[in-house]
């Protein structure tokens, strides 16, 4: 008897998801349909600030696959512009809006992958649903973006929240040729990072001329005759914008699971196990509306980041085709820069690793990417946090220029495996003038790490 | 009683150790003496490609430290232009040549710590010791080079040996503006790398303009009337040369040891244990002389690069000084570049895993160091070397353009803990469009790697 996957959501997770299984099911086997309520799969939403910015012609280069490729190559039948609107776990059913043609359906699953994204988090003021205040989370923000320049010519811009995407849209507008204003609640930009590398990013973005407005709240937006923004009004005064845009992070997009009565864990995500099933028979989910697990705190967290949610999808591929896979965690990294600055963490923060009950030892070093006498040899600060007595490294945090933060890599693999500062720092990592110091930084950081551990006693 | 500590070789791996000893005891209670047979200290050997490149303009910007810094900051008696002529392990003495002075006198040590370096291989034809044929191990060395390049304004230049320094200087007399021929008697240039790998060097060499003569032997040098090379025979002809440079590697400058009856080890390094201790009581060996052990192959080798000379003396100089410090061996790990292509490799090749009793099962793949649809992406390509059943991971090499050949560094860190491929594909590497693809290319080459091991079965 053919089974069927009904898969919620045609991104990342979702789309990798169906792709796996279908690789190890055929369609006499498995049947799989997918309803996303936009008109694109398996888009980088990642790269939506890039477009903004002009360094992506063409919005289809976003696209990895399209609709008509997945049911025409892989038998996965998408359905574009369906959005679910309710799931029956008893029943084993979903109720389907089409959105073009306004009209519901009920489809039936045996299984069914939940793969609803995150949603952007909109401060609650008054006309922060504005016409001209946007979020950038899909390819239809991204373009609806692209429309008001094109047709209102912006030229002032507020970025509201000066997270990872808040920091990306920031440079997107600049790079447009407009004034940027970027306003944060917290008394830094990237708040996951500690506040010594938070304020060299802020001293970043004031370098490059973005205006920094930090600790500071936004209390409501400012409308025109027509509707579209005007201002946007803050506890220290009014900043005049004719474009906005939120950079206040996400939440994983659950409501439809909440709903369902699938259980949602603490950091507002689905949750799910290691083969990403949540609690709920013949229930899965993964990508952004699921929770994880983070190896270093061991507590549940949801992260929005397109390669976690392709791992994911894999995985429930993996053991929705009939295969095994478990997902086995993740460490928080990210990167992300501003113009020629680079910044990347993995692990803990200084405070998040006292919450999760280490007592951290933390240390900071300047470095250069290159060796000194090199051409081109870039600066890069490294700050380590290690726990006292066993010295376990917890999290690293870096910025710099060119070269600086993909090193955050090797902090990262060197974490999976719980490795102490003072085997870190032996570590036989490449060497040669035009790619590092005859001691690498990430090496002088674990050195400098493990003196401070040393120390701390 | 104060101890004295005797130094031969005033380099990366002597002057670490003497430096690390000092930070632990004083001169009161250690006395430390170094000789160095040349006229620098604490040079960055590896930098002399580019010196003579002409991307650095002092040839003092390649000394970290000169020997009067660590005469008068660390009381380091630093006496250069004195070479070590003999050893007696059992009066505990040196006997020491002044070079300038031309006078020799008998030095006691209590501790002995060598560190004489590596030296080049010369192949043994008829005219090698020709003036215009270069080594170029020390700066002295580098020195002669440029000098030579001042003065007899070369036109053409043979390499002799395709290895890593092979392919520095070729590349640094090509930026020279000098027509370069290299010749290496191996199929392919960089023979630790596989085949496979070794070929898309050779092309891209082609490519620069680099005339590559491979399974090519030196059969002679040619001379002038002046004594200056005019030619290199080859086992397919002559080549005119203005000036050649030895680009066939080093081997381990152990012979003083030798002949003082310090164990020699089978790649012909000093026999060390792990805190840098040779078998013979109070006699110590660091860097570039001393043999070491392969964490993957577990067999001793002796690999000649600054960054384990560097970790060495520090291990080295923490016993010295009466602390403790394990070495912990090495990977292989090596990284260079040839203009935009950069190479890099570490843990074992396929022969090489072999050779050391696996099974390897081996992958490549063709990525991209960045998003697909972010400006300047550019390829990398990736091999993997696993083991058969476990997939555990053996080895990776790679070569690519910007941003490439830094990734090494993930697969030695995963490398160093043993993982296998399956773990390394879910490892939490850090993603965004200008970065990296959402899939790390090191992530992709895991997950090739995963397939292949699974169908070896």
């Amino acid at each position: 008897m053919t089974e069927r996957l009904v898969v919620i959501g045609g991104d990342a997770a979702g789309m990798s998801a169906a792709s796996q299984a279908r690789r190890l099911k055929g369609p006499e086997e498995l049947e799989i349909l997918v309803f996303e309520r936009g008109r694109f799969t398996s888009y980088a939403a990642c790269g939506i600030p890039y477009w903004i910015a002009g360094l992506i012609d063409e919005r289809d280069e976003l696209v990895a696959r399209a609709p008509e490729v997945f049911r025409e190559k892989q038998a996965i039948d998408v359905r574009t512009a369906h959005e679910v609107v309710s799931i029956d776990t008893d029943a084993r059913t979903v109720a389907v809006d089409d959105l073009d043609a306004g009209t519901r359906s009920e489809h039936g699953y045996d299984q069914l992958l939940i793969a609803t994204g995150a949603t952007p988090l909109r401060p609650p003021v008054p006309g922060i649903d504005a016409e001209g205040v946007f979020g950038v989370q899909t390819l239809e923000h991204g373009q609806r973006v692209l429309d008001a320049m094109d047709e209102r010519r912006p030229e002032r811009a507020v970025v509201i929240g000066a997270g990872y995407i808040g920091i990306e849209m920031a440079e997107a507008m600049l790079l447009r040729g407009l004034e940027v204003h970027v306003v944060e609640m917290a008394a830094q930009p990237m708040s996951t990072l500690d506040p010594e590398i938070g304020a060299k990013v802020a001293e970043a973005m004031g370098r490059m001329g973005i205006h920094l407005h930090l600790g500071v709240a936004v209390e409501g937006i400012e409308t025109g005759d027509d509707g579209w923004i005007r201002a946007v009004r803050t506890g220290e005064g009014t900043l005049d914008a004719d474009i906005a845009v939120l950079g206040t992070g996400t939440r994983p997009f659950s409501d439809l699971a909440a709903e369902a009565g699938v259980p949602i864990g603490p950091s507002r995500g689905i949750v799910t196990d290691r083969r990403q099933r949540t609690p709920v028979e013949g229930v899965w989910a993964a990508g952004d509306c699921a929770e994880t697990f983070h190896r270093v705190s061991r507590q549940p967290v949801s992260i929005a980041l397109g390669t976690i949610a392709n791992k994911q999808g894999r995985i429930a591929g993996l053991n929705l085709g009939g295969s095994y896979g478990g997902f086995p965690g993740v460490l928080g990294t990210a990167i992300t820069k501003v113009c020629e600055v680079e910044i990347a963490r993995t692990g803990l923060g200084e405070q998040a690793a006292r919450d999760a009950g280490f007592e951290p030892v933390v240390a900071t070093i300047d470095g250069l990417t290159r060796a000194h006498y090199y051409p081109d040899a870039k600066p890069i600060t490294i700050r380590t946090i290690a726990e006292r007595g066993t010295g376990r490294l917890l999290g690293a945090q870096l910025i710099g220029e060119e070269g600086a933060a993909k090193r955050i890599d090797t902090f990262a693999t060197a974490l999976w495996n719980e490795m102490a500062v003072e085997e870190l720092l032996n570590v036989d990592l490449s060497y040669a003038p035009p790619f590092s110091p005859v001691w690498d930084p990430v090496l002088i950081a674990a050195r400098r790490a493990d003196s401070a551990v040393r120390s701390a006693g």
